[in-house]
């Protein structure tokens, strides 16, 4: 097992992105209904408030997760990119986990 | 793909563990050391603060993943649980991810 985790630094950016409050959530939402308005997925995603939804979709796009789609003039939409669909593995993973040992700290 | 991922809150358990700053680093000088002495530990994740450090092992001590091991009556050291081992594979899986695209955001 050891030795196939090389890198301490090579973990970070994932962890970091998935580490965020909303964004296993919305990548969740994402990969149910493919592409999304913001309307849309602030509605699914519970609780949310817009600015906040607004500012992750910004850093998601900025981290190249998250892809703008704009499908006339005045609308756009969102959707994953591929490497954002690159993190349905971690995603499963962290469900398996979870799942065996119970949401203990949410 | 979509439907083996049932769950949001199932998933958020193992990313708000790993979305620490620390946590990560933690896990893998575990994995590859065994069992620690805090300022071995201490020594290992350069730059971290005493207090930090301790507060971080209190935290994965309480969430199941790490355990305290009396060695003797003054001195006790650090290991991980069968749960925090089994978070292995989550973190192969962001290694993969992060390997691919790159640690951009670090």
């Amino acid at each position: 097992m050891t030795d196939t985790l090389v890198g301490i630094g090579a973990v970070k950016a994932a962890s970091e992105i998935l580490g965020d409050k909303w964004t296993p959530q919305l990548l969740r939402h994402f990969i149910n209904e493919g592409t999304l308005r913001f309307c849309h997925l602030q509605d699914l995603a519970e609780g949310i408030n817009p600015r906040t939804l607004s500012a992750r979709l910004d850093s998601l796009e900025a981290e190249g997760i998250v892809e703008k789609v704009q499908t006339s003039t005045s609308r756009c939409e969102y959707r994953l990119s591929q490497k954002g669909y690159d993190l349905v593995p971690v995603l499963q993973q962290m469900q398996t986990w979870s799942e065996k040992y119970g949401s203990t700290i949410c």
